[in-house]
């Protein structure tokens, strides 16, 4: 539809549009950055989403029954900041609007959920929202089952652009929500024709619809700048089976007179003299910033629009036993269980007695045994090694579109979607998600693994597999800079294990953070048990700490993590028997190690002794707990990978790599 | 088609996929590790490409008009060594199949084409095969608009898996493919149906015919036991506009009595038991790795099949001017142009005496201008971001269904394909390729970057946008670990030039080597020149060197890359000003810094000083070069990232983190 029929046919509409349209042009052109075309030419969509469709409560960004909205193109952040700004959200204030993009505003770049309680997901990095939309879709039907059609019972809409449907992830997350079934999962495709280097033409012609539907998903169409035509999809979206991806026909920068429908329309500000004439097409008279009251006005009652519905839904909430309804807030608000810790601290004492010689991934899986039962919240997953990461355990059952009740997650050859989806879970709330891949395939999902860390998604990713251990696989399957990445990622827990304690340690502390996601490096090969003395207290908390003391006078100390902790013993072990005093510290989690204050950390690594460091990996996350490298005035060393893996049994390649306790005990010497 | 009915009907045919399928079993019985269940499923397919279709000659794997073959699902690598070992492969011999994932064999558990001359490149991180197929079938077709079409005409074949087409990646290759209608592509589905979680359906229910249509694919299909009909789908293929899908209609494991059609004959050896069952049924009598004269020398006949073409070739090839036959050789060689040298002299000689303030990223283009007229090879690329990555230089042209001579590819926002693709671009021959995003979209091409770097393919990462310089797009685009990934990550050459001159000697080693990818981290923001007195030496090879020398006493180093190289130079202007003697070394490269004798290494930080390290990104990879953590002890500092970026501009965002130089000056003035 064309601006002068639209405004004709459709005058209130149009103007609560033109509001949008007109802040998004402003604040970018304020900012001088930032992308004005995406917000023109989705406002007549949103507005109707907004108006007629989205179930919300601008006073309650919070709320658990609210449908969740997803700008997947989170470049045009500017819609969404107009959409809260007008529906009378308490952050997004006209000054913020007018900070956009400045230091310390609420309103960033992209849309960042730690900012802002309204906005669901950190967006930006393309394809990462419509694939983070299956997770949250995936919550709510596990919520749903769990409590209620009463209490849990709302949609996931995503708007998504060309760019989003390009990127890889976006077929991981369409595969896996169409084989899902997701209902209550809607995708509005901006189909604007346009990307950065041009037409989309320049590098695509794929047919999205029949893409979309070829996984099972219902594919809808309407004309992106008609308010009845779209209002008619909408309706029908939420109406149909399965998944459904609506193309929605727009026109980028729509109704500017000469960067519309063009690339110079996508992400800069369109100009002073463009903005004066694109006002006069909208007919919007009023100053930079400026929202008329009627208009204000009715934002304001769309904002308010879902106020009635949350009181009744709080209603039925009240009406639920007081267990349940606990249960409820306690599993939203995403605090682990307080059975939690009783249990860990049951199964750590059982198998300090046991002392089982075990993989660290089989650890896992008897940790997870005992954590299911204590975390009801939990939704596991692979993917599709689950015979190889051990992530399911008994009586979870399988998540699908015969089992919402299911919690596990057949996620498919999909490491990237898996990684997001499992974001998704989490924000949604009411989920603690888990999901495993081979540890050097965190390559595959590093763009969702940021961005838990950045919004600080504590999702715990199992990986296993984890170094030159893995054997025969070969050296695409064997990590060696894996735990580098991690560790130099903030906010990120890197946990390698040595043993079934310190698995289960791993897993407390995985689940019981609010704020960060953890990744647990796991051994395919069979590891002793070397915490056989029982403590309550969770060693693994502080990072690093002395697993075995020098006799006699300390001259060396070992540092080691994961399956290298039983070498570093046995380096001990050899270089005692020659009178070498020798400790061995563990570091199950070099991030917690540094974390501690700098009495701890000189407690656990005094200056003085020889320090060798046993991994098997690249040498530069240990280099800050070495000596530096001052050629002779060393006095510490490395024993690890230098370069990548080979294929063959993995004992041979410890031996050919030289990571032997041999090699760590002749290594000390050298220095000595 | 049943196994009685093809033995009965095809008896040659059975007899030739029936060692493919024995020696599978037997080569993975032995090592006790591997997966029979694709070669036992696609021994009818390849039987028939190899036998029929295929233009090879297994005595010249390097052959340049050879049709490039590439087993996508990597895990099935007993397939490829089977058949190159039937075909006569030189280096592919009994003894090698017996000691399949043994050490040192060439025969590893995925085909490594470091290993071996006639793999194409390294597969098993699944859906990296088609990815780079795509980048073949580009080169191939770009070297056929250079040298014509007698000289290069042959085909991209690649055998793909369920897990393939799941990962998101094989979505940016069939779109990119579509678009760019590779007529010489084909993609043989092994349709199985199965995967390691159990049947596709547990994960995903797309029609991967409708799909890979939808991206204007032609589609075909056959039941990949029925020779005829397979014959039928290949010759189709062949004949057929725009790239190829062939769904192969397949049983895993087939013809195991118990494991067939079951994920159990996916990834482990079958057992003695269901093999000896297996070979009644094969009619398959012969001892383990035991080929009948006969059915070897069919095999011999079919490897030897292409030797006739390739002499036509030959002489075809003869008959060039000597001229072209030896710019072909060359660049089929890879080694760069003699010129190249030369106009990067010339151009540095220029730069440093006008000493411009560009960004990095401008400098990289203004390099290119240079490259692209010395370098007729250069295949230039953008993942959607050409006007910001500055990649596309004048007259290169944009390759493209209809310009096969261009020289620039719009690979779409697709930056895992692209990267892959390049991986495929530099593997076929003839292509110095190269291609851009932002630096923080790396977390997107990961999977393909470290196989770039396991094959040793000197690619060209043009990362742009490097660090919180980016400013307003906030932390989502803003790297500050990327650094530390690319440089934990063995033989990858982390390029981050300070200036204009450091910019082209990164370009000249990135293109001068035949072994390692190059990342070039380039800023968005504006730097001086520093070097402004020429030199035509490449300082940037020795990775790192005194850009400026303390005046009198040397009480402190100054150590920076990219962008913070000007901070630490006025930090030196300002100590100096209060006589504290300062040094500053740039660090271009600190893997090649690495690779220096010691003596080097010493000369350029040498014992004594204070030593500061400026990178507005985390310090993991700084610590090798300062001193250790000692507390009281440390002499050096480090004045850089903490975690996450912001949005805002970037001058703000460099105060706000406190990487400025009076930071720096203030750090050492407190460690003195």
């Amino acid at each position: 539809m064309d601006i002068a029929t639209l405004r004709a046919t459709h005058p209130d509409h149009w103007m609560k549009a033109a509001a949008l349209r007109a802040l998004a042009m402003d604040a970018v052109q304020a900012a001088n950055s930032g992308h004005p075309g995406l917000p023109m030419g989705m406002a007549d969509v949103v507005t109707v989403l907004f108006e007629k469709h989205l179930k919300f409560d601008a006073s309650a960004p919070h709320w658990p029954d609210r449908d969740r909205f997803i700008l997947s193109a989170g470049h045009g952040s500017m819609l969404i900041y107009g959409l809260l700004h007008l529906c009378g959200d308490a952050q997004i204030t006209l000054d913020q609007i007018k900070a956009f993009r400045q230091w310390g505003a609420l309103t960033a770049g992209h849309p960042e959920n730690f900012l802002v309680d309204a906005i669901e997901t950190t967006t930006g990095p393309l394809g990462q929202g419509i694939a983070t939309g299956v997770g949250m879709a995936i919550a709510e039907q596990s919520l749903q089952a769990r409590f209620g059609k009463k209490i849990v019972d709302h949609r996931t809409w995503v708007l998504a652009g060309d760019g989003c449907l390009m990127e890889g992830i976006s077929q991981e997350a369409i595969g896996l929500a169409g084989m899902q079934q997701l209902s209550n999962l809607i995708v509005l495709w901006d189909n604007n024709d346009i990307t950065i280097d041009g037409r989309v033409s320049v590098s695509d012609r794929t047919d999205q619809r029949a893409r979309f539907a070829a996984s099972g998903w219902t594919v809808l169409h309407c004309d992106g700048h008609d308010p009845a035509d779209i209002d008619r999809a909408l309706t029908a979206a939420k109406a149909a089976s399965g998944p459904v991806m609506v193309d929605c026909k727009t026109i980028i920068g729509f109704g500017a007179p000469t960067k519309a429908d063009s690339y110079q329309a996508h992400g800069s500000p369109l100009g002073d003299k463009e903005i004066a004439a694109t006002r006069e097409v909208y007919g919007w008279p009023h100053a930079p910033f400026e929202i008329p009251a009627e208009i204000a006005a009715a934002w304001k009652a769309i904002g308010s629009r879902g106020a009635a519905d949350r009181a009744e839904w709080q209603e039925r909430l009240n009406a639920l036993s007081a267990n349940k309804r606990d249960e409820f807030l306690r599993q939203m608000a995403g605090g682990a269980p307080k059975k939690l810790a009783a249990a860990i601290r049951a199964f750590k004492k059982a198998q300090s007695a046991a002392g089982p010689k075990v993989a660290t991934r089989k650890a896992s899986e008897m940790v997870l045994g005992a954590v299911n039962d204590a975390v009801p919240e939990t939704i596991g997953g692979s993917a599709d090694l689950t015979g190889s990461n051990l992530t399911k355990t008994a009586d979870l059952g399988v998540f699908g579109p015969g089992n919402r009740k299911g919690r596990y997650v057949h996620y498919g050859i999909r490491e990237h979607g898996m990684a997001a989806a499992m974001n998704g879970l989490w924000l949604h709330g009411g989920v603690r998600p888990y999901g495993g891949t081979f540890f050097c395939f965190t390559d595959y999902a590093r763009g969702a693994m940021r961005l838990s860390a950045l919004m600080g998604a504590p999702v715990v990713y199992v990986m296993t597999h984890d170094s030159i251990g893995l054997g025969e696989d070969g050296p695409t399957h064997q990590p060696v800079e894996h735990l580098a990445i991690c560790r130099a990622t903030p906010n990120t827990w890197t946990f390698r294990p040595a043993d079934i304690i310190e698995t289960a340690e791993a897993w407390e502390l995985a689940l019981s953070t609010m704020h960060t996601p953890s990744v647990l490096a796991l051994s395919r090969q069979n590891l002793p048990t070397l915490r056989t003395a029982h403590s309550n207290q969770n060693l693994s908390a502080k990072g690093a700490y002395v697993l075995a003391e020098a006799t006699g006078k300390r001259q060396a100390i070992l540092m080691a993590s994961g399956s290298e902790v039983e070498i570093a013993m046995n380096a001990r072990a050899a270089l005692e028997a020659e009178g070498i005093g020798t400790r061995v510290v563990s570091v199950p989690c070099m991030e917690l190690f540094a974390a501690q204050d700098e009495a701890y950390r000189r407690k656990v690594l005094p200056a003085g002794p020889v320090r060798v460091a046993v991994e098997a990996a690249v040498r530069m996350p240990w280099d800050r707990f070495l000596l530096g490298e001052r050629g002779k005035e060393a006095k510490a060393g490395f024993v690890g990978m230098q370069g990548f893996g080979a294929s063959a049994p993995a004992e041979r390649l410890y031996a050919e790599f030289g990571i032997t306790a041999e090699a760590v005990a002749a290594k000390v010497k050298a220095l000595l």
